[in-house]
């Protein structure tokens, strides 16, 4: 909603909250208070499992704002800033050598980061990667996400190469509109109420790239739409109720507490995408929401669920991130993940990036950008200001949405009826007790054990893409 | 925007931010600085007019905050929200003794206020009531108020009376409608446009009631719609436009500072009145508007300018405030400084507000409004919680704005032919120059005064009434 101008005094006002907040986070009593409230815990008997948890996590914060110097954040601001202000004309260039000489010191810079984080946490992160993967992906290191991404290497490339096998020939049935925008964003209003949103907490709106944010009882959401097609709008409205659904599902009695926050995003994302995918996805859910389409868009009564499923499930290796489809989005992911640890690491140096991708764009999606950057490793923006450990969320999250709706499925069998009737409430009261109202008192894989009995697996993603790509069952 | 769920956390927010500020405001080193910067700016020789007006301010913010201790605050919000909250339904029950039960402690708790003001001032408040219009009217004190108004008690009857006589008889010509929302707020939007809005920099909404707020670069106006009429949107429009410019236009170089802020109340409210009343409800620019207003709805083409202004310029003495028009407002806004004031001075209590107010509306307006009470004294919001000195900010408002247009006419002769054309960019610089620039650097009248070459003087309202309602010269 806000005008050009407001883009200014935002950022002032968001600089001065978050200066405070720093202040007030790095008060030089806080050691002591850290000391007292461990020995307070310590020795109160049945002391509460949540305050301990509380705890926990905001020493973490605190750690976490003491660990790197000013001069080093002030740094990364303005190294990270000229590198993204200048990629958006070297992506256009296809300038990579000019993007390399603000990207190198951005690398520089957070290598520092990383270091200075390895050596404040006692102990706790085996590698400099570790250290910034906690900021994004806590509980969830480099250990466990390679042996996960380890398995999908082997087992992805094959589900690919059997969907192409099986979709061989078939033609895009969509028609070609045009979709009117009001009547578009009235259908994804329908899907969110479908989907459990309740519209006195919160609202729908547009953007250029979709969105979740907001407070708990006002969760913003945002889509954005084309006149010539409405899927993508419907589907990342779909992925965006998910994220708002588990930031409204959190405990209300630890709101602005630490423990009281949302897990990590591994967790975040698998919510998203367990309603986008698993949900709004499924073959079950297209024989309900069809009838909304049609009765939307006249034009769309040649299609039936079968032809909205085969719309939906259409698989095509490419080389943009952003646009890849179920199948082959973790493999664009896990490209990235090599790429970036090894940097963190010290492994390798970011000259050494586009061989690198292309090698791994050759072997995982058989396509070669050569040296088409912005197709290529100029294509994401996170790398630009310092943001690694990022990347892996996206496909912890797949992987956990897959486990997570597996489990589901075996405490509900009748889940493909229900859907097919547009009723998720048996899925938002399960997600609310194994993961929403949890919220950050267990870690990421204690959560995942609770919920489904065993840390993350990448096998129910493995089956579900194999189930609904290959055997096209659901 | 915002889904009734965001009220709480919104207010959560606000509160945490106010208790942030007071601390930092009434932090113990701040009287050391204040001295420390006075000598500083004292001895530095050709120290800066600005810089001195500015720490004057900023010892003003000072002492507002530490001269009323913590319990009176909170015991004030207390009984704010009690009184408040049963206003709401005692007003729809026409319950005074109800609402007197709550009120009287809200009384008791401003007149404690006043004097903890009253007494931290150093002598610079003759009356208690005087603190507390040092809250909205910085720099129009009592004194000044009454010697205003008692000119504008003598004089408005009679205006009124003849006003009366000339539109005796007359009909309203507006076409019923309806008039589409849609329509309407593309129309407001149009008018903002013309008056010199910036959307850029902005924007217009719907509220219930219409208000102006933002930031620099973010100015936030609302309007409301009728389905049955739009002068009414109209008119509310050109009000907040009117703040919002005010807002817009005060100095880049001193934005966050107190010397940088807008003036007080009184200069805020002639800034919406001149651009409501004097340009939008000047003959000359309703030959202008009628010309978008016939584009917009085609219904209106049976009026013309003419009509159009005499349904703007339409006087009816009427029970409601908010509802007045031009002639009676401020005799309703006077009914209110007299009883306010008697009220925190000491010299009357609550008890004695309805018969009080029903002389005087028999006195003013020839209304009586006898034990009506929702027609009567509680029909505003404004003392349920305390806000004791705000009321005379309206009609003082008025009779700036119309001894600033006064000003204007003679420096540009061709104004009404200007108007007539729809350009107020001649305006916009004017009050730039003598109003918006020089932001809180001067005391409202001697901002007055450089600006007119005198202090806020009541015969220009009532000259200008004269000859819009009497004349009708334009």
């Amino acid at each position: 909603m806000m005008p050009a101008g407001g883009a200014e005094p935002r950022a002032e006002a968001m600089a001065e909250l978050a200066s405070i907040r720093h202040e007030l986070l790095t008060a030089p009593q806080m050691a002591d208070w850290f000391e007292a409230a461990a020995e307070e815990l310590g020795t109160s008997s049945g002391a509460d499992e949540w305050q301990q948890a509380n705890l926990v996590e905001m020493r973490r914060s605190w750690l976490q704002a003491t660990a790197v110097p000013a001069d080093l954040v002030k740094a990364q601001v303005i190294a990270g800033a000229r590198c993204e202000h200048g990629w958006r004309t070297q992506r256009a260039n296809n300038d990579w050598s000019g993007f390399l000489t603000n990207f190198e010191p951005v690398v520089a810079l957070s290598r520092e980061e990383a270091q200075c984080r390895q050596a404040a946490s006692d102990g706790a992160f085996d590698t400099p990667y570790d250290a910034l993967l906690d900021l994004h992906c806590r509980g969830d290191n480099q250990a466990l996400i390679s042996q996960v991404f380890a398995r999908l290497k082997t087992g992805l490339p094959e589900v690919l190469q059997q969907t192409m096998e099986v979709q061989a020939g078939r033609d895009r049935q969509m028609p070609a509109g045009p979709y009117p925008v009001a009547s578009q964003k009235a259908l994804c209003e329908q899907l969110m109420s479908t989907l459990g949103f309740d519209f006195d907490k919160g609202r729908l709106d547009v953007s250029a790239h979709p969105f979740s944010s907001g407070v708990r009882g006002d969760q913003r959401i945002t889509t954005r739409f084309r006149n010539d097609e409405f899927l993508d709008a419907l589907q990342a409205t779909a992925h965006e109720t998910g994220h708002a659904s588990y930031e409204s599902g959190l405990p209300h009695a630890w709101t602005g507490l630490p423990v009281g926050q949302a897990r990590n995003m591994s967790i975040h994302e698998s919510q998203s995408l367990l309603f986008e995918k698993q949900i709004f996805g499924s073959r079950a859910f297209a024989g309900f929401i069809i009838n909304q389409i049609h009765e939307t868009f006249d034009a769309t009564r040649v299609l039936d669920a079968d032809a909205l499923w085969s719309s939906l499930t259409r698989v095509e290796p490419s080389y943009i991130r952003v646009e890849a489809d179920e199948v082959t989005y973790p493999l664009h992911v896990m490209l990235r993940y090599d790429i970036e640890s090894a940097l963190m690491n010290g492994q390798i140096e970011a000259a050494a990036i586009p061989e690198l991708w292309d090698q791994s764009m050759q072997q995982y999606l058989g396509l070669s950008s050569a040296d088409d950057h912005a197709r290529g490793c100029l294509q994401d923006i996170h790398w630009t200001d310092g943001a690694f450990g990022y990347f892996p969320s996206y496909t912890l999250g797949a992987v956990n949405a897959a486990q997570l709706f597996s489990a589901l499925k075996r405490e509900f069998s009748d889940w493909d009826t229900r859907l097919a009737r547009g009723d998720v409430s048996f899925i938002r009261d399960w997600l609310s007790t194994t993961i929403w109202q949890r919220a950050s008192s267990l870690d990421s894989q204690s959560l995942m054990q609770q919920a489904t009995g065993e840390g993350s697996n990448p096998e129910y993603l493995l089956q579900h893409l194999e189930a609904r790509y290959v055997r096209e069952s659901y």
